[in-house]
């Protein structure tokens, strides 16, 4: 394939909270261990909107116009010198957080705790909303034909819930309760359903995410407007609890009612950042019944295994995008995901359409 | 050895909070799988002091004439007919809860889950404040001569410490801080010891208390009274802080200050029950640096262990016990405990000296 | 539901090596923690075959007329004194070794370790090819009404896959090889399937084997007669090895096949026993390549998931049973199997019809 | 302090097997992530022994003047431009295997078994037996004043123990027992003593080293010219077997003696590599025991505890090295290691005395 990488592209570049503009901009010259990707499909995270909204997420600031989108996926568009397992054309999944690998969370297999990541779309790296994008080629994951695009950019808020399942140990024809039915907690049913969990309940406030949820193998949905959901769990469990819990939402009253419906001896993960730091949690609770608890940061060694999964049709993930825009539209993208939450769930750009 | 087992007994009699009194009580008998033990050490604890104070322990309520104590230890007096591991006047450590067996959690090998356990000093089973008690055989555990029987009384609270090291997976070399510096905590240094952990660090803000932790392993005492405990820790630690924690003292700071101390991907252990339900702690760090929490209710598997150590004089325990009565004295063991908390550790009551 | 036990049933016993015949025999009192289970079911398994051609499985001789069978399924014909778990006429599987709850093994939660263990059909144990056994409560396990007795009588070998792949970890996604496709080895592809195996390559001799293990969830199978194993699966995983091998058929060559199939830091079980005791197996590929091998000694805590796997249709077992026999052919069934070899997979014989 | 880096160096160089030569080399330059290090001590190991009689190891063939030695230590004697952890004159020991860091198994904690790995006196890659060497600097670690060049030398067949205590998941208090007593046997005593095993029962035929093996913390020693393995170990056990048991020696009786000494439900480490691929081992006895086999090549992560343990004096190394010689001597050091063998424990080479 003749390689044919302009000089320059397009970028949606925010300037200030609640701006986005074109640009264009400079393709990016790669290392030897690097590829040059060209974009075809990126999700818009929660990170994205809090960051177009309040300009940082806790630490991390925009201080300098900024690029957004971290959930990508693409075609090889150039490699570089040393570079062996990639090829102009390939379609491939993006992870999008470079490691050291030299450091001891790197050494241990923890390189989502590694302190030097470089990771898409977290100040001061800039993000995937754009033509083109240089990664280093170990977090470059080719894809079967079988794989769309938009499904290889799903990936990554699906790392998230395979990350989970390994954390929390999920085991086949285990019981969970998946709290938040986001894009996030919506991949994290497809994880519960590719470790073979035999009863996933999911709770929720909005009928749109709750049905997504029942298309993407929830065996049990409650709306927790409508239902008390300790009493439904219960009752689903026979008063026993659930082997497993995990809260997305970064919800506290959803978080709460996670760790109520653990049974003894079972495992909680948090997986939402709440946006408040304290919250009041049942410690006799967690002691007299031997919960685990275990904080969720991002995924490690997931997506080879996520992309076999989604190729595999473990889960039909049209049911979770619901809008598609081009990268001019970028900014349009962010205010409907923003004002208009339960019309929408995964937003898709398309930076090269 | 002749068998020469009394029909009578005495016993001290908690009739109603803060009243004990000796009475004289038949001698139990035994079943075929029991052993009767002539009670030669019992250890003062916390839940003793709490029944004796309140008349429960949530949902433990105590409603009849009721006899605490739980750490226990003796001499074999008479074996029932399929006892074969036993011989009248072998030495013994009691692991005071006798489980069904047959539950899915003493299949799965967690039998401190056991929801049908018979645990000495918990309404309604009477505890070890007696001449005589009967036992199960397979909670009975010889111990050797080198040990005494206080020290394998002691082996009751250290296998708190044993069960914590065992679940948050100690690692030899690891730093580790430890919050509380009871009895229970003063064992779990014993613990941490005898795991190997290269560095413990201990709070607490009593002087008596930290001495003793000092005596029996500690590498770093940090007085909350005069200090930061986060601070020191950090010092300590070259600001990566700890590997793992435990809090035994159910204090809800010093809960908050533990999990603050561990590391990114490190680990913290729930030990102490506090008396509120409710407490704040902090979600997103919990997240962020993916931090694992543990409950941790009682134990399993434990007691050869923890014999072992002891015997093997991994710790010396003479810095713990500070108090001796009398079976007879019994409630003036408990005020001495209640009224005295600044001078005494460990209390042990002797039922047949 | 009326409860008119019989005072006598019929029994196939073995009074020599090759010789069964039916006779009467007084169904079995129960105690106040047992069951007495109408039996509906018995599959035959290599290790019954065993014993009626050899008398002995190593160090277990009959010694005795003695009854063989041990997977079994049944209705409630009695409960003892102090069952509540089971009522006069629920449907049930049996898991055929009763443990003593109380040993070092059992408390561990690796109760199939148990010394004690009374296991039907191994000498001195009688087995199920009866129309009455009796068992012990807590190995007893309701199935619903969706689950044949035949099936219940399967969860037994399915255990075994069951505990292979909860001993190996098996993770879903994963490339696992299954040698030998008996009974054992066709349940371990159930297990494989239920654990979310992505891949799964089986081996055998024989075609009517081999098909039915791609009816039950195989993905590749490799004749062996006609094809080399290992070339096979190299080519299959790209020359990278399975993560995980099973021998199920305890044959040197299929070990030595399985070790070497497996990738580098991958899992080897030792499922099947071989008839020899040493076999010679690659040393430096064990150590080179950090293989873990892990031997399987039937199964623990398997039953309720084997049970909810099966019920939820996870394979169709209809292409594993292949001959039905009344008690009263119980010989014929057993020379069927022993002769017939090509012709048969799992045989059940049905006392009770 | 002043950077005072030669042009030159001397080398033992090996131009074939048997020979060893003095020469004068460049000193190595040092990329931006490297260090340059003064090598202080370099101990001999029987894989350079293997090069030096049979100049090859496997498919490891020697094809070039190539020099051996890879157990090193030494003081920093430049520093690459991003190079941050270190200073000229900082005290180091060298883990010798330089991992790519980007592929599956360094992403997922086991980069020992990197298949890129570069090992220092591994064809094509040469070792430590020079004045310096260049090193990532991910792959030095900073000793304490406390530990001598000679200790830190040894960090690298303690890191075997140390790999072999975590692959076993070797518990305070349990019961081991380590065949061969070389070096690597020596110091998986150490190991072993490091993480607290109770009993430690070691056999060797060479008396030298069974009294090393007591002075480092051997239990029990074991002459099997003498006595046989396993009645001792069944008498030192009251007949149980051990919990776990690590060949070292990789001699094919001493393998079969390891497996045979182990309990019901424990482990065995493969640590030595036999000469010979196929070896007999009794493969019933590992099924119906469930005994776990781990493969052992390397290490990994071992290094930051090793030297915490030999710098807190875990075990006095006084006992394990007999012999000393200048890097002008190498060859003598070679030919009396390999033909004093009963004389002879770990032989330090000091390359700039």
């Amino acid at each position: 394939m003749k390689n044919t990488v302009p000089k320059n592209m397009k970028a949606a570049v925010m300037h200030s909270t609640g701006e986005i503009s074109i640009e264009t901009l400079p393709v990016p010259g790669i290392n030897h261990d690097e590829v040059l990707i060209k974009v075809m499909a990126v999700g818009i995270c929660g990170s994205d909107l809090h960051y177009y909204t309040h300009g940082r997420i806790g630490k991390y600031i925009v201080e300098k116009p900024f690029i957004l989108g971290h959930e990508c996926s693409g075609v090889i568009a150039a490699v570089g010198s040393s570079v062996n397992q990639f090829k102009v054309g390939d379609r491939v999944a993006v992870e999008p957080g470079v490691t050291c690998g030299h450091c001891e969370a790197c050494k241990e297999g923890r390189y989502n705790l590694c302190p030097d990541v470089q990771f898409l779309a977290t100040p001061p790296v800039d993000g995937a909303f754009v033509q083109y994008i240089k990664m280093r080629q170990d977090f470059v994951f080719s894809i079967p034909d079988s794989l769309s695009f938009e499904d290889a950019a799903l990936i990554e808020p699906f790392s998230v819930g395979i990350h989970a399942a390994n954390r929390t140990n999920l085991q086949p024809g285990s019981t969970i309760a998946i709290m938040g039915m986001g894009p996030v907690g919506l991949m994290a049913v497809a994880a519960a359903k590719a470790f073979g969990a035999g009863t996933i309940i999911v709770t929720d406030l909005e009928p749109l995410r709750l049905d997504a949820a029942k298309k993407m193998g929830a065996t049990h949905v409650i709306n927790i407007r409508e239902q008390d959901a300790l009493h439904e769990i219960s009752c689903i469990t026979n008063g026993r609890g659930v082997d497993v819990a995990w809260e997305t939402a970064g919800n506290p009253a959803a978080l709460q009612s996670a760790l109520a419906s653990v049974r003894r001896g079972g495992k909680l993960a948090i997986v939402g950042l709440p946006s408040q730091n304290e919250i009041l949690l049942n410690v006799p609770f967690i002691a007299d019944n031997e919960i685990d608890i275990y904080g969720i940061f991002r995924y490690a060694n997931t997506y080879p295994k996520g992309i076999q999964f989604l190729a595999n049709g473990i889960v039909d993930t049209k049911h979770l995008i619901t809008d598609r825009y081009s990268l001019a539209d970028t900014r349009e993208a962010m205010e409907r995901a923003l004002n208009f939450k339960n019309e929408c769930l995964k937003i898709i750009v398309y930076p090269n359409d």
